[in-house]
């Protein structure tokens, strides 16, 4: 039936036969098929190439019986596409060119019309609606706009955030315009996203854990917020995942989506407590303990699905992507136990 | 006056004219008389040796009005002295030479006797103590079980602590038997400390963050419990910093410590609430903080000063160690701004 499957019946807190699970980065390098793949292609390939991006997208599914697929993407596209030259370099992650630091460095950046700018996500996106008719559900996604500033401020991944916060510190003009021109760019791409047939949508907010609550407030939230209002327009579930971000989330709920990613730090129940029972809550278990042996992953899927208590809005997730280096036999452990544990 | 300094006096939670201040790794590289003296010797030379340890000190003594000195030394010393080769190289940190995987590596270490094993700890707290009379208290420290263990697992720094982990899931007879002997070392070495001189100790669990509340309680707590029941003995505050472990705070306190370090992730003057006004509350200025314009400093000074509310019992630091190329103006105009704001 259209649109019944468990995992959009969770994202709007309906009654559910057994809790639904993906995993964030499922459709990724611990898979050796795609490690096969990316042996023939770039990774800017894989992502640019409807086609590669489909196929990497259905990897997991084959193997698994996960309740959504996720677009195979980066959450860079779109800083490419609006200007900022990438690089990704093997086992060193992805690497900024021209790292913004200054007023001048805005000067080659600008806001994208996502459906002409990255018309290839669409695409691969419509093939997957096609693919996945009546077997899953597609979850489409964008980096929230902290995390992506971090990213061209800092020039690649960081420890410490220290040239992104001393932007904001030193010159929060400079800063508040380049979180303007991405949230702009984020709320196109997300909106294209849904238009082209993503199901549900999740804004990750990988990084902004490193911020205290009154700089959250200040230099992230508003810009998180215009993003959920401006969905909602659309009648399409919204996962919100900020990790690393235990303190502050009562404004990440307050900053809007349906559902509330958590990572394994915090107590799901506890979190789902603080979050409010009229939102969904995603999570949580520590990707680690996907190497532990199966019994021991048994028992943490266990105590998952016990916090969670049978609530209707729990979908079941890592607390963050799955490793590269992940038993592929294990994950499927985890997944069939969620399954078993939650049956109704 | 003997023991009247306005530091141990807020360790004691006795009313002070203002609230000290000193700063996580207050002896080091944003000073050049650090990095002048570090030209010359190679940093386990600087750490063993108990004139060059005391002289970079006290280096940050000269420069500030700082409260309180911290003994130079780096965690992985008891490391070191139980049998595990580790070496430093620049720019790339600690690397462990072989690292602790399973049962069979734990046969080259052993626990140690601290005063015979590090004596020029104790020397280097012996001299500091007749340096320092009259002048500024000096505190002791140690890496807490937790973060050692990771060190001696993960072969040196980590971002997924996937190696720990894997060993405290797969094999935790192995893990919890490293432990043992980490705490044992760990009691050693702060007794030794603290019969040498130093008049406040603090225990740094750096990377404990990394666990969830159920590891945290299995893994971490029993072992940061018995150190700080150990210390009791000794009639000196303690001090327990656990990092980016907000959703663990109930559960530190708990393990103990006279006073609770915060990061700057957590409101300060929520998380004393949580800890409970019978113990001292230390932190929190995010570090990056010192590379903003002096007038966001005072600004940023003057909220955890509010935060506090005058308390007795508050001792200001940074949320973490101070970074390489913080501006040393920067650090000394916030300290002299925690002086200035806080006078009673």
């Amino acid at each position: 039936m259209k649109d019944d499957f468990r995992f959009l019946r969770a994202c709007r807190r309906q009654e559910v036969d057994c809790t639904p699970v993906w995993m964030m980065r499922q459709a990724g390098r611990y898979l050796p098929e795609y490690r096969a793949l990316r042996k023939k292609h770039s990774f800017w390939e894989m992502c640019k190439t409807p086609e590669l991006a489909v196929e990497v997208t259905l990897q997991p599914l084959r193997r698994f019986e996960l309740d959504a697929a996720i677009l195979f993407s980066d959450i860079l596209v779109p800083l490419e596409a609006m200007g900022s030259a990438i690089e990704f370099y093997e086992g060193r992650g992805p690497v900024v060119e021209r790292p913004i630091r200054s007023r001048a460095d805005l000067e080659g950046l600008k806001v994208i019309k996502a459906e002409e700018a990255v018309p290839f996500v669409m695409e691969a996106i419509r093939i997957l609606r096609r693919e996945l008719a009546g077997k899953a559900p597609l979850i489409g996604f964008s980096g929230a706009p902290f995390t992506l500033a971090s990213y061209l401020v800092e020039g690649g991944g960081s420890k410490q955030y220290q040239h992104v916060k001393t932007l904001m510190y030193s010159d929060p003009q400079t800063y508040h315009r380049l979180m303007e021109m991405i949230t702009d760019t984020v709320i196109s791409y997300l909106s294209a996203q849904i238009q082209a047939g993503a199901q549900v949508v999740q804004l990750f907010d990988s990084w902004v854990g490193c911020l205290g609550p009154c700089d959250y407030r200040e230099y992230a939230f508003p810009y998180n917020r215009r993003i959920f209002e401006a969905l909602n327009r659309f009648n399409v579930p919204t996962i919100h995942f900020a990790n690393q971000a235990s303190t502050l989330l009562e404004q990440v709920v307050e900053a809007g989506g349906d559902i509330i990613g958590v990572d394994w730090r915090q107590d799901l129940g506890r979190a789902w407590q603080t979050i409010g029972y009229d939102r969904g809550i995603q999570g949580n278990l520590e990707p680690v303990s996907l190497f532990a042996p199966i019994p021991e992953i048994h028992k943490r899927v266990k105590r998952i699905i016990e916090q969670a208590e049978n609530r209707p809005g729990h979908i079941f997730n890592l607390g963050h992507g799955i490793l590269p280096t992940t038993p592929i036999d294990h994950a499927k452990a985890m997944i069939d136990a969620v399954h078993e544990f939650s049956a109704r």
